[in-house]
């Protein structure tokens, strides 16, 4: 267990194609948990380029990274090419063997299950792609922040806030995470009732599946065929 | 006004202590604005190291930057040396003279204050440094996003995700903005009420104050140094 005087080592993995704010919103929370060092892991350290344009840029690669306390895998459209990724699954794997906490946000989830890590456990995703996760034996859990054992995870992209704050409770405790809210000043005020495709209505949900039709083909694709390579 | 079918040049203020959400929150849901093009704008392009350590890419410098419809400048704890910077107060200043809107996350209010641009306005910034904003001739306002003329402005760190939408809403319209709203599956859930001060409660706010009093002060400073260039 890890005290506030230790160091807490807590790695987010970057790769191409990330969902920049799967990654900015927990980061910006617990890296504000007392004696919290964060790393932004890639193969190698560099820039990578986000799913958004925006170019982020990795301080340690695998071979370099010290050992985690904490594992976060954020998602984006980029997860679907590390399914098949051998280095990137070992990396997990070894990562998640020995850190206290194994999390992820959005189809950082996906990645996970690749990894063999979600087997038996429940495990929350980007709605759309929710589903997926029974490929790796996982239960799809409709819900903001789900907690299984040590294994966190966090729904679609903006839940990686709360997915933040919930972890920094469960590391550091509830003053320290309203603390870091507040800080923060996540006292959040979404201007319509749209957030989850029940609010959105039927009108904005398929505008979004529509839009989003190619992409969802490909990675359930990519999903069946890492979940293959698994076997039963 | 920019419509559907011609590009939306949004450029994003990034600099050495930014804070990494206050950017990449707005990006995240301007950049699925239909025709939106997102450049993130420093003096040079190149990697500079956000607040929390995350290295963040600029794509564009500010002279080979095109035109900008949107400016959005965020906040971190690097605003305060921006605000006696004249390379960048001028960029500012020559930005938002052509820009169909001029913005601002959290303490980045302050550098549109030091530039000039918010004297009789109405403007958000983060809880801890709002009355700040009254040495720039600017009116504070508690409120989660504060929209005066075409200065729209967001309150602290995560309101950038609540400013995205409702500008994303003013430029395109509700559909799209809450087509995006659905796309980051935006249905917070804090799991405390530690959003506010007044939520938060008086311990757990004077924890907050007392960690930053030493950057308060400074920033006052910093400010009160800008206001007296600008004269009365």
């Amino acid at each position: 267990m890890t005290t506030d005087a230790a160091p807490l080592h807590a790695g987010f993995l970057v790769f191409p194609g990330v969902m920049a704010l799967d990654l900015v919103g927990p980061l910006a929370v617990l890296s504000r948990v007392p004696g919290c060092r964060a790393h932004v892991v890639w193969k190698q350290a560099g820039p990578v380029t986000a799913a958004c344009g925006l170019g982020l840029v990795a301080d340690a690669g695998f071979r370099d990274c010290p050992p985690l306390d904490v594992l976060c895998v954020p998602g984006g459209p980029g997860v679907d090419d590390l399914l098949d990724d051998g280095d990137v699954l070992a990396f997990v794997r070894a990562t998640a063997a020995r850190a206290r906490w194994v999390t992820s946000v959005c189809t950082g989830s996906l990645l996970l299950g690749a990894a063999g890590l979600l087997s038996g456990r429940r495990a929350a995703c980007h709605w759309m792609s929710r589903d997926l996760l029974r490929a790796f034996g996982a239960e799809p859990v409709a819900e903001r922040v789900v907690i299984d054992g040590n294994i966190v995870s966090g729904g679609g992209v903006t839940a990686g806030i709360d997915f933040g704050l919930r972890l920094a409770a469960l590391i550091a405790g509830d003053d320290v995470a309203k603390a870091i809210q507040l800080a923060i000043e996540y006292q959040p005020e979404p201007p319509f009732d749209a957030g989850t495709p029940e609010g959105a209505g039927p009108v904005i949900a398929a505008r979004v599946e529509s839009d989003m039709a190619d992409r969802q083909r490909h990675r359930a694709a990519r999903v069946a065929a890492a979940a293959e390579r698994q076997g039963p």
